[in-house]
């Protein structure tokens, strides 16, 4: 089969893969709908962020989603035809963190297509991937595959939500407005915050923002301004996510803040200096989060429903034969939120 | 009557000051003792820190105690020759934030020897001074009007250990061993915690810190390889409490803090550059601590039922005449840790 | 003018009551609603509950909105013709529990059409109310009078779901679907719950709980076994709101929820003898919730932006002088939901 | 080898058992102290508690240490002669509850010497137990085995204390004097209670408390009017541990209790029949604890440091073969609070 594989910054291919037979336990899965994260975006322009770095090519790729073709013994609640979204997270279940109930923190975590672990493991940007059974998680009827691939990026969202505590009746500040800024509105809106202030320094993806729930969607680029009534008194919003992994966003928050609120560092961003004082006499908390747990199931299970909506953000969907095209496409913020890959 | 006046950076003077009899709902305090606080010698080294700046002569100090000379009318709870603490915060109690519960945060604060509101509100290094009687706390009779000074910075350090969540049977990190350090030492251990290592560049901070409790107190400057046990798996600290303000200490702990850590930052640091991808990846739980509220009273009560000890604290006690003097010996770690002016 | 009294069990009449100008501060409105409320059934058939018993005449109700006729001196924010709900609720500010941002334990609350005080606080089943001018909440255009009247039993419901935790995503179990089981659905559906199940031992609310959004609503007097897919393991439910104040009702929920789930004790139920070992073993978590602090302009903030929609539960609406009939109408489960007065 | 089993109510024997030698993973311990529970006496007098009863002949105990005997392969961390604490609770590691860090909740719990399962898991009364290595938990130097077999109630204590959030300041009521109520006082005094009141209705234990600690130590059979000055207000305590598994005592504490306040009910206590009017108006909450997971290794962690002095609990040891005796011992509580059996 084919994948499609970062060998080094720029230099990503369309390379042949081994396609191994499920063994006990697993599922071999025909991939039909793969999104391209963030993070994916990384190492194909960079060969990765911070420390983490391509050692040697790797399949990109973990917001999957496809149909079972083939079940390894043992495998009971599985058959083929079965429509699945991929967990791409597989944690060790016997390290301290696993035992303590943060398994998103394991010591010997397995996520696909992540470079963070050596060997890497593979991503799943391929026509097939074979995973554990328990990695692959059934889907309602009426969500389609391309839906079900948001499940990831929107598990990520929810357990940032879960971070913040309860966000009812809340006002919510959003700062960057990609992929996982749209989404933490949608989640936030879900969860009912009162009101909800998205920013970023384009235009594009602030209109997809409004349509998604947000209550002001602000270019702090040309209209910083539009943030003053939120400055009153010692800073009015409970809850920050931040979402763009730029340091001039968490800055711009420190004075629209009240007194402690709670920022949920979502966005990855390297060194980033920082007015401590501000967190110290506001008594500010500022949290990170990392990735998900349970709540790639409640993802499914609310998209299935129909209590969340993330149509909205997928942008384009092109073939993983022009998978260059797609990357760059993805990385151009006026013309894409979500940009997904068919299989 | 007399004062320490700070007018500006090392113009540190001797003022005469008007002291006012006691109106209705307020006392006059004949001062005992007071505390040099670290704000106190920015004031005098700096003449302020961040923004925060002396723009007018101001009596300096809001760590002391004394005995009630003359009580206005409809005090009944205190009369002359009571033995009190000056709890030198005075929240308005009707704002936004006294009336939620965090009086810290008053919009409206009066807080003696502060520069933040302007005029700037008088500080407690002065023979006399005229409080509501609310701020005039009466002390246990085993309790001396020394200790009964420091019952500000305990309560700083009561109020952080409230911001970290339960401490018993906690890996507990303090960074940095002035006066603050020293003191979330004696609350971390009386709050139960089960192991407490502190750390400063300085070997004489650091053996008060033994001797008040610390597990291990580990000089980073010369022995910073001795930390190396805590960095296991992801680490092994549940808290931090940064007492340093200084960035490299902060930097320090990142690698020693397990998943969901909390880190209280209570030293006042300005402008920190900080690995936020350590704070995403780990889960950590940065948060500011500022004052105290309830914890003022607090500190007074565990003191006098001899819960706490801090005289191991106090170095020395010099009258107020030669605060100069006073304030050039606190700013030499080396000899000291808290120094008090008598009155 | 005229208002509600009630002067014994069964014995209320519409009587002659003084209507005041408002003094400094105060503002005086025209009622135009008034939702008959659970306790004012109470005092209506038994004269009380609990040790709170009528003492002397009182009129009732607490859940009112209309239109300020006349202001105060000194009362800025508002003029004649605003429309306006009442909070009922008139803590002292001053006392502790109100420091601590408890107000709705205030030791010395004033609270409308309540028993609880001696003399008792007349309730606003009046032509006109006057009131603190912070107690005349503006609302939006667009929520109509009888709406604005909902904002009383809805914060009881916000400030019942704040004593929960976060209900994003969780699986929420309602016992009793009066008025206030009834919002709770709307709010847990707010507040983003997984899923709601509402219990009742009569059809006709179970109904108007379907239409508010109940993923299931099951009479237990006919339907019990229904329940039994949430038994599995040690039981499912994250969160009961138990609101129907029958032992009967708590009791049977203890199978049904998972180990450490949150029980939000809502509804008044005197004496009720549980099963403690089931509390101790599954570790469970019971809370009283009592009236509410914030949640009152939240209540409105909601209803105003069309967030929350609390139009399906007003069954009816009678005026005034019709208010026996009303009172037994409300009385009559089977046809009433909230019944309203007009004035 | 020999072993203490329960055949009936009040049919104690001293039979023989099987001894094993530990299998891959295992260790064979010799027992050399053994705690009387109360759970034990439950046994020994009743047969069980609730819907758990003896099904078969089962070895009682489950607070004991010895030494390593023999060592199965692959047990690299443990050799023969060293000094361990037994737990006794083994959970499966991967149900739900296993994962998401409530391994006390576990689905499959083999818990020694309780019925709550079938077969029951036998328990430690014996002359040998043969475990998993991961069991056995080696101990400090200093400690005595027979302090070591407080490590188990004192993990009970350990995880109630967490079920109550920060102590440090707190004032905290313990009802009920048995070796869990006194074993609270310590824990409560370790995490830096400010005041802790007790109450029993005999006197004995009384005189124990006073000496682990406790403020007061109130006997409400006949002093109970001594309670009244925390009845001020709405009332004063904020934590309630109630260990004594008595309705009266559970309902003595409501008036004394401060709104908001936390109960935590430790002791199993069947059916109750409680104020719920005033647990809602208060809005205080309730909560079980049971048994413990990780305060396991941080009791004997605390012991061996010398934080915690369990000694003065201790009140008798006799051989095993005397057992029938030393239980009708522990069951005087005017002679007795912790009794232990020798092997």
């Amino acid at each position: 089969m084919r994948a499609v594989v970062i060998h080094a910054p720029k230099d990503l291919r369309i390379d042949n893969f081994p396609d191994p037979a499920p063994a006990a336990g697993e599922v071999r899965v025909k991939i039909a709908a793969g999104g391209i994260c963030g993070s994916d975006l990384h190492y194909y322009h960079h060969g990765g962020f911070g420390t983490v770095r391509i050692k040697e090519p790797m399949a990109l790729g973990h917001e999957i989603a496809g149909v079972v073709e083939a079940v390894g013994s043992g495998v009971a609640h599985l058959s083929a035809g079965a429509r699945v979204a991929v967990n791409p997270s597989r944690p060790c279940g016997t390290c301290i963190h696993c035992q303590e109930g943060m398994r998103n923190q394991c010591l010997d975590m397995r996520f696909m297509g992540s470079a963070m672990r050596n060997p890497h493991v593979q991503g799943g940007f391929r026509e097939h991937v074979t995973v554990e059974a328990a990695q692959a998680i059934p889907i309602a009827e009426k969500l389609s595959l391309a839906e079900a691939a948001m499940a990831e990026p929107l598990a990520v969202c929810l357990h940032a939500a879960n971070q913040a505590g309860p966000l009812m009746g809340k006002r919510v500040l959003v700062t960057g407005c990609g992929p996982i800024g749209a989404l933490m509105v949608v989640v936030a809106r879900y969860a009912g915050a009162a009101e909800i202030v998205v920013t970023d320094v384009a235009d594009a993806p602030l209109a997809v923002a409004r349509k998604l729930g947000a209550s002001h969607a602000i270019n702090v680029a040309t209209h910083a301004s539009n943030l003053d009534p939120w400055r009153a008194g010692k800073g009015v919003f409970d809850v920050l996510f931040e979402a763009s992994g730029n340091q001039a966003a968490l800055r711009l928050a420190f004075d629209l803040l009240r007194p402690g609120a709670v920022i949920v560092q979502v966005g990855l961003g390297g060194e980033m200096t920082l007015p401590v004082n501000a967190i110290v006499t506001k008594e500010l908390k500022l949290r990170g989060t990392f990735r998900f747990d349970p709540e790639f199931e409640l993802a499914l299970r609310l998209m299935g429903e129909g209590r969340l909506d993330v149509k909205p953000l997928i942008s384009a969907s092109l073939p993983f034969e022009q998978a260059v095209e797609a990357f760059e496409l993805a990385t151009d913020r006026s013309k894409s939120m979500k940009v997904q890959l068919t299989f």
